[in-house]
């Protein structure tokens, strides 16, 4: 499992004292080849932490031999020195690996605008480079965590004998435009950094692209796409991208059902668009409406805040054309009541929204949570 | 004070029976002349209550003898039959008044996708007739009220004689774009339609328009001004302007003030912008960041969730050259850390963000509020 699953990778985590509490806080993935190729995708925020901003640089070469990853400081809006940070931390990586800094991916994930203490990350890294283990995927996933309640990984293996594998963090801030997470997927495939990298952008536009709990967008986003080339089979190009959609796809599901403070997992799916961007701005819009976040928390059918959300978008679509079902049960029919809404089950974790804009054959699913008092609890009280 | 501040209006407020708990829910508000010039701003959402529709209609004539108001339902998402019961309200006022029903503006609020009781809604009509007064400001902003805690109205006298009155309800889904408010001003001085139209517009523009409890738009928004001229003055146009930009800016700090679940209300400006437009847009983007709402409802002074909020918009500026303050300490300078953080003092109700783009000389003010769990408590449990 995780990104020790496929072979020609070795990783490991520890607690390298960034975090207070003593938790898990550093992990580290190395690339052990004979290829070193990568593709990443990052946060499409203006504002981009020093690691994201360092990392970006690093992909354009299209070689990455390992990456470092830390919980417990975002190393966001930390200006310049923030910067050299990431770039010391890279360097030790570097050096305690005997490579290139510039094929090292630093990642970081925690509290914005706090510079991270150098000592116990540095110190970390030769703690990490230690622990290196081709089983050390678990603890490379958990170490990564910040108000994850649990760590997510996900695998797929193809009969041609390949592998794809990888470990996700996130629980908040998760919104288009990437999340406040982290994914870092290894295969041992043998690709160049341009098949990865379309692979890649492929699944990460309907997965992690399509995740929204809180309308919030990070940071510190990071995919990261690494191939060893261990297993020596070149994959077949639409079977590969298949694999890494499915794991995005599970990684995907386990950060939105997972996310903060959440008691249900929110299936938008809009069908009968003109256009899939229609259908991807109509379940982003749904998926953003706190109104409506709220009564799926209280298992209130309230179809009337999914129409208010459809109308504040620029989709196609006629008003007395549209048609919402919930939990498959057709609470609203041309834009206005449909079947009884005491016929809806909503007592369970997954609740199903179909959003029917009668103007042309596109879809698209957005996958959301409910808004509780526990995500208010907890983010009123993150850095204090 | 409220609408009846005015010369030429009279006003009541009724118990119709169209609430369950039998509270005031029906509010007619007649225009006795001698002019009857009118102009309104409708919600932007596409998906509008049949009682928006109507007014819309109504309102290009540029007359209006009366508006009839109720709460305790939104007759939005009725389809053609919701909208016979707006004709059918609008005529029955016309009759019990000897007016033409297509002077007669009608707005709903409550309820998304359920009938109103028309029994109760037509006998109220009678009701409220009988209880028309010069005085009865108070008591049909009292009947317009959902949830909130309080009515709202006021008032601007010019020493030229003439005078700006209103009420106004809203305590969530308050977005630009207007918000699930109902706002009636009247005018005792002499204007004709297009005249009061201007004025209306450029005072929602920087007030209705800039306040945003929760990001989520209505299907029922309003704001309605009619002159009756019966102080037989002509303003003095700019004047005129001001007096009702600022009795809508009070009516809308009231709203905000009012908004569902909020310990704080959070004034956003944002300065140093290249255009209005951009200081708008990251002021509507900082005001939606949930966040952040929370952090501000734990007194959290977290300028990173500002930034990251910041980074999401077109506007223009470099991420090094961001400015943010709260409560007037300058936490976030060049992008990054500035003063001590535990200089802030988040004690009291408002909080002051101020975020300075260093990309020009334009500036915006958005007001917004804290993200609570009582929010979430209120909006969980509102249908069922």
């Amino acid at each position: 499992m995780s990104v020790t699953a496929a072979q020609g990778f070795t990783a490991s985590g520890v607690a390298a004292g960034i975090k207070e509490n003593g938790n898990p806080d550093l992990a580290l993935v190395v690339n052990t080849g004979p290829r070193l190729a990568a593709a990443a995708v990052f946060t499409s925020n203006r504002v981009k932490a020093a690691p994201v901003l360092w990392s970006e640089q690093v992909i354009k070469g299209g070689q990455v031999s390992a990456v470092v990853l830390n919980s417990g400081g975002a190393n966001a809006c930390t200006g310049p020195l923030g910067f050299q940070d990431t770039h010391a931390t890279a360097e030790k990586v570097a050096d305690v690996l005997g490579h290139s800094a510039g094929e090292v991916v630093v990642a970081s994930t925690g509290l914005i605008g706090v510079r991270l203490p150098m000592d116990a990350v540095l110190s970390g890294v030769d703690k990490a480079a230690d622990a290196l283990s081709a089983h050390g995927g678990e603890k490379a996933a958990i170490a990564i965590k910040t108000t994850d309640t649990v760590h997510k990984t996900a695998v797929a293996t193809s009969p041609a004998g390949w592998t794809v594998g990888g470990m996700a963090k996130g629980a908040g801030m998760l919104a288009p435009g990437l999340a406040t997470m982290l994914v870092v997927l290894t295969t041992d495939a043998d690709l160049d950094a341009p098949g990865l990298d379309t692979a890649l952008r492929a699944a990460t536009r309907t997965t992690f692209d399509r995740i929204d709990s809180d309308g919030c967008m990070s940071t510190n986003d990071m995919v990261l796409l690494m191939a060893s080339g261990a297993c020596g089979v070149t994959p077949d190009a639409a079977e590969f991208a298949e694999a890494v959609r499915a794991v995005c796809a599970d990684l995907a599901r386990q950060l939105i059902g997972d996310a903060e403070g959440a008691s249900k997992d929110i299936r938008i799916e809009v069908v009968g668009a003109a256009t899939e961007d229609d259908a991807v701005e109509v379940g982003r819009s749904i998926a953003r409406n706190n109104l409506l976040k709220c009564a799926i928390h209280g298992e209130d059918p309230n179809w009337g805040r999914v129409l208010s959300a459809i109308g504040t978008t620029s989709a196609a679509f006629e008003p007395d054309q549209l048609n919402v079902a919930i939990n498959g049960v057709w609470v609203c029919k041309n834009g206005s009541v449909g079947e009884d809404r005491e016929l809806v089950d909503m007592r369970y974790r997954e609740v199903r929204i179909t959003a029917d804009l009668s103007a042309g054959s596109e879809s698209a699913v957005i996958w959301a949570n409910d808004l509780t008092a526990d995500y208010v609890h907890e983010n009123s009280a993150y850095s204090s």
